[in-house]
């Protein structure tokens, strides 16, 4: 029998994923599981571009121009330039999700054995695209006391070596809905142009930001824009998570041509999906002026809720669907697996993502738990009770005194 | 301004890419090209897959799992186990495209370095699927003379080294729309056997074989289930290549559950068009008899047209729609770049692929062009005009005393 490539063998399975037999035994043991842990919202995806999909007159479900719709570039060049990004449809180059963005990105600007670094804890599935075109993540930490803000300029510094070729940030971010500051940003274009780093941003959920605060797109840091690598999809934006359509946006053209290359090879992104995209386009301000409001009350009730829990702490994010929450015990990788095994409150449990996933240095995050507030928010308020009679009687719970309070009110 | 990566410089561009602007060129001085050189069909899909699409009750297009709709696997293990391949829905995982099937399956089963052998002329594209995963294509010729048939095992074994761990071939082929024996498969999986290599068949056009042939599956070669990769898409199934919706299949358990890694890391492949391929599963069985029919119809008047051309040689293919024929001219780079540019016949031209795009050996198909009639019969018939018409006046066409007739008579 032939064997198995390295990379293959080496490639991280989903870290979510070891948790769905517990979750599906639970089920089956008649509990309600509420989904804490996924990122699929519930929200409706938008009627004009459903409504696209089912209207079409197309005959033949034909490939499309490797690099998407022309027409679809065009409009998607016009959302971000009433976002105030500057760019024409010739710096973009649509993808199948921001997975396939991201991909194309690596394997153009990285050669195998190059390092990132990426602030943890980070989106898991960078690990899989990194390995898939042999790059080394190097983690620098982001730390729960201070909100997961961009880690201190020196903590940059101390990482970079001959091999590091760029910086790969998600803004607002997954997992921690945290919102970088148009101030983070400039010192992370200080560390890019001093050392000629790409700088990858991942910024999906530019439209999920609360309380007023606004998204700075990396596009909009000027000189380094030969640096800069967009990522973007609309799978968040309109819930449209299925679609699996996404880009990658630079205004180095090297960068856009290479990705090209690769995106001949697999000739075109979905036809269908993209109808659905290039309609999106026309969402009306008041999809996302209700979405943003069902989302800011849905965090108020998630992480207030959990601040109110004696000793769980969850800094309060202002962008994206999640938070990341630290818990009074022993390992959250034990405690999200006791959740769905031992125990249920009135029939009812929770499913939560370990953030030990979610970070590259071994042993972070262990006591920490991602959270997606994407359910309706009687579920949300359900979820939280549970989480608070949970913490009563779970065996690795730790007592009170063994909870250090001070770190936590210091922030 | 940071590097490009030596993978993205030295990924190849679409050997047919470099025409594209004269065809354009063409079409604005007012000529009409008739496109022999794509693979993209005019049949329409079939009804209950758009049907499906558009009647479709969704109000949130959301991931699938990873692997694929569970009911489209099993649908799909039926398909094939209608066309005498037993295989289960575990043994398969849906892809988005071919494409991203092969992807999975070379960076699943070969490291940086490996040597897969292929039999050229292959699918162009394999070269950048290969470049992806940082594998080296070794070609094996097939010869127009021979039309095209499997190379004698010697030059198999003769290629083999310490660094082979495949074979991949494509069945029927694309280009040369020959389909191989089962005798000729029993001696690639001696080979396989011997050598304990992959062997990767691409099966995409199954349902395209003429004059009563029938398609030997790789999968049903007995003694090397743990070997075989099968390949499959929809897109020429039902003329729906912008669906982008494929499949890997495979006995071997290990092959499926380390390419289901990869595929986690992109989530999901595309809704939509899983919701058509589902339904496309129900096509009555007079689609393809129509297809085939209309496919075999064309064949006749494109190979009979050719081989009526003086010095041309055009061998007759059983499967697939495409045929390599070979011109009595000094290149059929500089050929098929001249009818665009300086040629027309009552106004109209034709646009071919240059063979020598589809052989990884230097120097091999220089004379030879890969022809896909995927037109309607008029204008098959037209462009067969058109090319025996530029040969009269070609400046680098052969005379009738340079053309070995002997060699072509051969056959």
């Amino acid at each position: 029998m032939p064997k198995i490539s390295e990379k293959g063998l080496s490639m991280p399975e989903s870290p979510i994923r070891k948790l769905v037999p517990y979750a599906e035994k639970a089920k089956k043991e008649g509990k309600t599981v509420f989904h804490l842990n996924i990122g699929q919202p519930d929200i409706a995806s938008p009627q004009v571009a459903l409504d696209a999909v089912k209207n079409m007159d197309r005959t033949v479900i034909e490939y499309s121009h490797s690099a998407g719709f022309e027409s679809y570039r065009k409009g998607l060049a016009s959302y971000y330039q009433k976002s105030g990004i500057e760019v024409s449809h010739e710096d973009i180059l649509i993808t199948t999700g921001g997975s396939e963005a991201l991909t194309f990105g690596f394997m153009s600007c990285f050669n195998p054995g190059d390092e990132i670094i990426i602030p943890e804890p980070f989106y898991a599935n960078y690990n899989g695209f990194a390995k898939t075109a042999g790059i080394k993540i190097v983690p620098v930490t982001a730390k729960i006391e201070d909100g997961f803000a961009l880690p201190p300029v020196e903590d940059f510094n101390a990482l970079i070596t001959e091999r590091t070729k760029g910086i790969v940030i998600c803004n607002p971010a997954n997992p921690t809905g945290y919102l970088y500051t148009q101030d983070e940003l400039n010192r992370l274009k200080e560390i890019v142009a001093e050392n000629d780093l790409y700088l990858f941003a991942d910024e999906v959920y530019r439209e999920f930001c609360y309380d007023g605060a606004k998204p700075f797109s990396v596009m909009n840091l000027a000189g380094i824009e030969q640096n800069v690598v967009l990522i973007d999809s609309v799978s968040k934006r309109y819930s449209m998570c299925g679609a699996r359509i996404g880009a990658i946006i630079s205004r180095n053209k090297e960068v856009i041509s290479t990705a090209l290359k690769f995106a001949q090879a697999r000739l075109s992104p979905p036809t269908l999906a993209q109808i659905a995209s290039e309609a999106a386009l026309d969402t009306p301000q008041s999809y996302f002026d209700d979405v943003v409001s069902e989302y800011v009350e849905r965090r108020n009730i998630m992480v207030e809720g959990l601040n109110n829990i004696p000793g769980v702490f969850c800094p309060e994010p202002k962008g994206a669907f999640y938070c990341v929450a630290r818990f009074p015990v022993d390992s959250t990788e034990k405690f999200c697996q006791w959740l769905l095994e031992e125990f249920d409150y009135e029939g009812e449990t929770v499913m939560m993502a370990p953030a030990s996933g979610f970070y590259a240095s071994e042993g972070k995050g262990i006591d920490e738990a991602r959270i997606a507030y994407v359910l309706n928010k009687e579920s949300l308020a359900k979820a939280v009770k549970c989480l608070e009679k949970a913490l009563e009687v779970y065996p690795g719970a730790k007592k009170s005194s063994e909870i250090n309070e001070a770190e936590v009110k210091e922030f």
